[in-house]
């Protein structure tokens, strides 16, 4: 048996359970857990989001413990004893989506899917997990396990990189000073381009590199006046309507606004206008390249330990998620080693 | 002195008045109007839309009566006598978005613009206007007033197609079978894609041509099922949320949403969460190539003639007014000679 937190929409909040350890099913590894991320949607997932019940969690760092299956050819580095992180989305490679040429994102949207800790797979919050083999990457050595435990939510920062949506020299705006807004300032700082994070925290913008321009967010009519049409790119990271209302009125005729997250409504209407208007391109950005954030992590080009507020062993899991959900908090670590 | 359709806050409804014929600015033409279009932001004006008082409306075939001062090679083959029609936007010419290379329809987002009817510029529902030369452009003899009409609200279908919104072989879906979807499927129909259109009459659909697929849209949840994640990129014209969410659904992962018109939200909220889940792209679409418009009429490509309803005398312009509002109704155009 292990340990796992476990959350049921009977409960309505996330219990600390013994549950069998899982085997691993073919092309499988059974992955012991070192440490676990928690994440905004995982505070959501407590909420009901995406009706999910089981093992919450999706970020993590951990080592193989046994393999079911796959010939060495198709293990690459992953053997018994490696250290890993894993792509959450696991696909079923069959589907037009999993396979053709360009199939290196795609893959992610396999209408076949299930997501771990999110859809149909458990996560993270246990002793042990088990992910296909082909969803692991190994952890180079010089990266520590706080660091691994990040690759997940990097990877879906480098995504907005990988989409290609900030060109040489745009003048970006990233709005919200989150984990995941602070993650992206990180990797935006990475590219030839200026930044400008708008946020309602100085601790926490203040963690951003010193070339990024931070502005307190306010949300006063003359904030937005001054800055209207003022940016190419903006990454809308609020998660809420008025935080993307604000966004489209800074985003430039023909420019950009990336959303990384879903937005609560929290009063505030959409207006389509702006987009019409200003011919905005609106693009969601959702997951990205594992082997892309284990690069900045291991050339230490990326800062991320100064973003862990506190790390909890794994027996005291559900108060690490308790801290979790205090506002202004950033990144919970479960420690289960 | 001229007569005008006037619409003011105070009134609150569109009146035939005597006003003085305008008097073209420095670099501007005095056209005689020979025709007019409704337009539904036109009928939205009349409801408050963009606090717009004055003349109305942006649609016109006109004849240059008149030209204060651009130099002949300044004029191109605008002269006296020339049959035109004429670009909405007014620029000044001198900001960054007037110039530069790529400023084809960069100047359309010009921050000093004044726009034909909607912002600061009197309108076409009157027997003279004026416009700077540079918006002007001539009307090939083989296309009759009626067509010719046509050119502003076709160059807005045209932009999808500039924009490079539609691939080779796109799997395109138009929903809405209002005036500007219907023109949107003319103008796709000559792309090398499949179109499907989903609209809610089976009359206007079935003036779409032939290859077109036309669906009864129901707004049930079967439909919804059936199509969901089905086309590459989905056109939204019926300019109410509750059809921008059944776009959304519709729209395969990584697919496009373009918005051809703002959206009232009629009951329906915005959900953002397909947008970042299957990571769409929504992209603005506004005012588009008149050249491209106007060639597409010449080589008789596309049949407009169709889209018209009915054609007022322009005495009779309020009553035309009335007409247009009823649900059901395709083009009504004025005329004034
Ligand atoms: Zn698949
Ligand atoms: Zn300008």
């Amino acid at each position: 048996m292990m340990q796992a937190v476990v959350f049921t929409a009977a409960t309505g909040a996330p219990e600390l359970q013994d549950v069998p350890i899982p085997e691993p099913s073919p092309g499988e590894a059974l992955v012991r857990v070192i440490r676990a991320g928690i994440c905004n949607t995982d505070l959501e997932i407590f909420k009901g989001y995406a009706g999910y019940e089981g093992i919450v969690g999706h970020e993590f760092v951990g080592v193989v413990a046994k393999l079911n299956g796959p010939s060495e050819s198709e293990r690459h580095e992953i053997n018994v004893g490696q250290r890993v992180a894993g792509e959450i989305n696991l696909r079923c490679n069959k589907c037009e989506l999993c396979n053709g040429t360009d199939n290196a994102r795609k893959r992610n949207h396999c209408p076949e899917r299930t997501v771990m800790g999110i859809l149909n797979k458990s996560g993270t919050y246990a002793e042990y997990l088990t992910l296909p083999v082909q969803n692991l990457f190994p952890i180079p050595e010089g990266v520590t396990d706080q660091q691994a435990c990040f690759v997940e939510p990097l990877a879906a920062a480098c995504r907005i990189v990988e989409q290609s949506l900030v060109g040489k020299g745009s003048n970006v705006a990233i709005v919200g000073d989150g984990k995941l807004g602070l993650l992206i300032a990180e990797v935006l700082s990475q590219q030839d381009c200026s930044i400008t994070i708008f946020g309602r925290h100085w601790d926490k913008m203040n963690l951003c590199p010193d070339k990024i321009t931070k502005v307190f967010s306010d949300k006063s009519d003359e904030l937005t006046k001054k800055y209207t049409d003022h940016f190419d790119v903006c990454v809308e990271v609020t998660g809420n309507m008025g935080g993307l209302m604000f966004t489209s009125a800074i985003t430039r005729p023909l420019g950009t606004v990336v959303l990384k997250t879903t937005c609560a409504s929290g009063g505030f209407e959409f207006n389509t206008s702006p987009f019409v208007v200003k011919e905005i391109k609106l693009i969601g950005s959702r997951c990205g390249p594992f082997d892309e954030a284990i690069t900045l992590l291991k050339e230490r080009n990326i800062n991320v330990d100064k973003l862990v507020t506190k790390i909890y062993p794994f027996t005291d899991a559900l108060e690490g998620i308790k801290h979790a959900g205090i506002k202004g908090t950033l990144k919970i670590q479960l420690c289960m080693g």
